[in-house]
């Protein structure tokens, strides 16, 4: 009998080159096929919630495959996790109904995104943040933020050479927290996310909070739906996908 | 003219044989003082408010060292941030009165540790903390932390080799936080710590909190001296220097 398995994975994807499986380097597709291949003896393709670009972590992606295995869900999971590097971890793997499909089901999905705003260059976060050394200003950067809100075409925050031609996307929270350390952290949901999107409106909003942009600019870049009016693409290693929810 | 510098430095210790020069293996203090030549072209000698052992981090360690340079405190410190690899770096450094001496000056020190609590092993916390998979019982772990606080010899939590003959601390606060994520984290004030005390500590609170111990027997633990009715060393990687205090 096939069993439809849903797995929620944690995994920093400093060393990869992001989630889907290439020919060449390495991606947490092909590694996490590969150890499931060698619990369950079967030539599994595992369908995540999108992909994540090289150097992003998660701390909650959602995928999901089917096995013939008969292996009881407790021991595929430590089975499989006992073979995983230490730099990705399953902390969920159950069964559900055979119509799930950890892509196409997505209802929202939460990207965090980490600064860190300081004169001084981070040592003990810097695997995990994006320096930002000049000050930035916090009210304008969350007045900016607010105009992402709603339904937009975010064409002028969408990765050039992206092929998606609906790029109408809804923003349903989009909120900025900062801490005494310098840490900073931008959450976005929303009903999905184009290519890059969201690390173009963190470099876009790293352009209000230095001053550069207006929070006021943010309808017309929007409308504009031209990638040149935007910011720049915010590094990796500072984006973590947060949660999926169906 | 020589001046008295004292420096706030952040280190992720993974790399290190700890701060103290060594003959063979890489320590912090090394690192440090052959950056500060390069800039100064003296040779000079960094006292920190303590040695760190191999693996231990530091968010606030405190040092001090003479030099003869005229380059003002911005300009030097730049300079040998700019040298010091992306583990190392000079958060503050400025210049104080010719008696500063930043070990015999303590008053105290804040010491951190990182435990991550949960079934799953960490991943994007892996490189600081320490994990604990089964349930911890926090409750019993602060009492058993209530009951270092003040004045007592500590040997019994002193590591075996230590050639400190006064062993009597005053341990002014020990602070047990939990958040949702299953990370944990011990703040231990003592006026001054033994070698592997606090990683001693850590060790004996988690026995504590697996319910191999009563929290009401540290007192007893406590009066033997003996370092064998003490808990396990508690491994380096969770282990931070928060604070210096003078």
């Amino acid at each position: 009998m096939t069993r439809n398995l849903k797995v929620i994975l944690e995994y920093d994807g400093s060393r990869y080159h992001g989630w889907q499986r290439q020919r060449e380097p390495l991606t947490i597709q092909q590694v996490l096929e590969e150890c499931i291949n060698r619990i369950t003896g079967e030539d599994v393709r595992v369908n995540a919630s999108g992909r994540t670009d090289a150097g992003v972590h998660a701390m909650n992606q959602v995928a999901n495959f089917r096995t013939q295995s008969n292996l009881d869900t407790i021991r595929l999971c430590k089975g499989i996790n006992s073979l995983l590097p230490k730099d990705i971890v399953i902390k969920e793997l159950a069964e559900v109904s055979d119509s799930f499909h950890a892509r196409f089901d997505v209802k929202s999905k939460v990207y965090m995104y980490q600064l860190f705003n300081n004169p001084v260059r981070p040592v003990l976060c810097r695997l995990y943040t994006w320096p930002i050394y000049k000050p930035l200003n916090l009210e304008s950067m969350k007045k900016a933020a607010g105009h992402l809100l709603g339904c937009h075409d975010f064409s002028s925050f969408c990765g050039t050479g992206c092929d998606m031609e609906n790029r109408v996307r809804t923003v349903m929270s989009a909120e900025i927290t900062s801490f005494d350390s310098g840490l900073i952290r931008i959450n976005v949901e929303a009903d999905g996310f184009l290519r890059y999107m969201i690390r173009n409106i963190v470099g876009t909003l790293i352009d209000v909070g230095r001053g550069k942009r207006l929070s006021d600019e943010i309808p017309g870049l929007i409308a504009a739906k031209d990638r040149r009016r935007a910011g720049m693409t915010a590094p990796a290693q500072g984006l973590f996908l947060k949660e999926v929810k169906y």
